[in-house]
């Protein structure tokens, strides 16, 4: 990320705001470290950065030393010093992003320090994704992939949860990426479980169901897919009807993006098509949400967010799942880009199809 | 854990006292969820505990029905109702582990919300660990070591930083552990940054020094140690010297302990013994710290600290440094417990004595 593209950007904001969210730090600036200090100033310099002595001279390289200080003798002295140079009647700062304490110092350093819900005016734009956003998701989601076919490759009997997981994560990382979350592996009746954790005691057996839900993340930008599919010499003609209602429906949730403008709109439209296989009591989740920087963000396509609008350049999954306790579980997870004109693009191509391993 | 040692932890906490801290969770409950709220009352029943639907059916079965209420329609409808019945003067809160929204949340929905800094008053018990907590960092300290060996064995021309650090958490996790923190391999001149990152493009050469820092975490209990070997065909002397040196140091620092009350005499004392060799200078961290459910737990052994004691029952690193800038850096790191009647443990067993691998 050149500087011109970091000045764009923080250009967008259109208040002093004042943040250590490691995402944020991530999105405004490239920062990769685990302590920074930004403050956009609505002035000019238009920001100013703290770090400490482990990152001060690469940052200092990269965005120029007029814009990074040295945090020494803690943070407040220098913060204190640099900040209050600006003479501002108001610094926001986030509530959901500081402690109480840290909230308490800050106000005793920097006089004008306001804490509101600010965090949204943040969001409004980091929805959007840029062109060099885009590419790093999609290079996110060919490791993921490559992942995927790695792990189906591995499945036999015997093998346990637990096993393929940690393979799940030593192939992403020896690829280059690194986790968007803890992979999920489970197997047999533990797929109705949407949150399960992977054990080593559950073991792969004929005629299971499998779920895996795999996210690489890659310089910065997570990726997020589930594929359920049956390991077994003979197939569940059970399993299959409800793996061929779930397809369909997931293959029609995302024909419908280009004609809907609210994520509770289209998770709605979900619901109904499950209900009319009686399905929709057992879809425990939201459709979907979106993905950048973290691998849950804004929107949240859910119909409980009446408010969460689907727009162009946006990243999210489309996930409908349904769990049927003591049966199995099975999600299909796609990723949705939605381009300038509003067209939808399928940025997961795994196929989708009922697969069988044996 | 059984409900007896549970409440016995609980009992020794002498004030009402609300915490969300997953590892306060851990400690006081063996609760592993990512969501739960802890109500210490002082009263009867000595707690409550909140979780979410995820989680309600385990841990009301593990702790009975009578202390575990489940989070419905969000958290605070229910916490109000559970904690305001208790009808107290205060309840406290510690200021570094809510955010300002969750404290305005709590504020107006539990009426006697106090906010201060009141973990120490936690810390002051965890930091003295039971014979079952023992076991479990002793476990941790021995998937550590065999993680260490194997790593020692597939060191190889060519193999980089990364590859490494990579197969670390991959052994620590077939082991059934899981990371205590991120591992730290670094080759040749990298050796010098305290806190450098491993990466792909440092591959290894004959004739390097080799850093590796890992700890496995078991059952929620970590481990942390450090080694520093040559990897070549002819040992460099100068580097020999520097490593002797430092392990003399190092031994001496932990023959002090017994003698020693406060941990920033123990670590002025290695300060000392560096500065006849006129390497202080290069001793850029804390001599060591405390080790439990997190990695890094008081007591901080720092000169900057005047107040952290080394007591009885105590768990903690010793791990003095050089990192001689452009040339290398050489870190030992052991774990020592303290026993009941003073006495040092050395809780790592791994050699220490200058290794050569080629």
């Amino acid at each position: 990320m050149s500087l011109e593209q970091i000045l764009k950007k923080i250009s967008k904001i259109n208040l002093p705001y004042f943040t250590k969210d490691t995402s944020e730090l991530k999105y405004f600036l490239n920062y990769n470290g685990s302590n920074g200090y930004l403050f956009i100033t609505n002035s000019n310099p238009s920001f100013i950065f703290f770090t400490d002595a482990r990152y001060y001279e690469e940052y200092s390289n990269i965005l120029g030393k007029e814009y990074v200080f040295l945090l020494e003798n803690g943070v407040y002295p220098v913060l204190k010093e640099k900040i209050n140079t600006f003479n501002f009647q108001s610094i926001y700062i986030d509530y959901r992003l500081f402690t109480y304490k840290e909230y308490l110092d800050l106000k005793k350093n920097i006089k004008p320090i306001i804490i509101r819900d600010v965090k949204d005016n943040i969001w409004k734009i980091r929805k959007h994704k840029s062109k060099e956003e885009l590419e790093l998701i999609k290079k996110a989601v060919n490791i993921t992939e490559e992942t995927m076919i790695y792990l189906l490759s591995i499945l036999k009997e015997g093998v346990s949860e637990k096993e393929i997981a940690i393979e799940a994560e030593y192939y992403i990382k020896i690829k280059g990426g690194e986790l968007s979350f803890k992979p999920i592996v489970l197997f047999g009746p533990r797929t109705s479980y949407p949150h399960g954790e992977s054990n080593f005691d559950t073991k792969l057996k004929n005629k299971s169901v499998v779920l895996i839900d795999i996210g690489a993340k890659y310089k910065n930008y997570c990726a997020d897919m589930t594929r359920t599919v049956f390991f077994g010499n003979e197939l569940d003609e059970d399993f299959k009807k409800f793996y061929n209602i779930l397809l369909d429906i997931q293959k029609k949730a995302i024909e419908k993006i280009e004609n809907t403008l609210k994520g509770c709109d289209l998770d709605n439209f979900v619901r109904d098509l499950l209900k009319d296989f009686g399905l929709e009591k057992f879809f425990v989740h939201s459709l979907g949400h979106g993905v950048g920087i973290d691998v849950h963000e804004p929107p949240l396509l859910s119909y409980k967010r009446k408010d969460d609008i689907i727009s162009k350049n946006m990243v999210f999954t489309i996930e409908p799942g349904i769990y049927i306790p003591s049966k199995y579980g099975i999600r299909i997870e796609d990723m949705i880009y939605i381009d300038d004109k509003f067209k939808t693009e399928i940025l997961t191509t795994f196929p989708k199809e009922l697969l069988k391993i044996w």
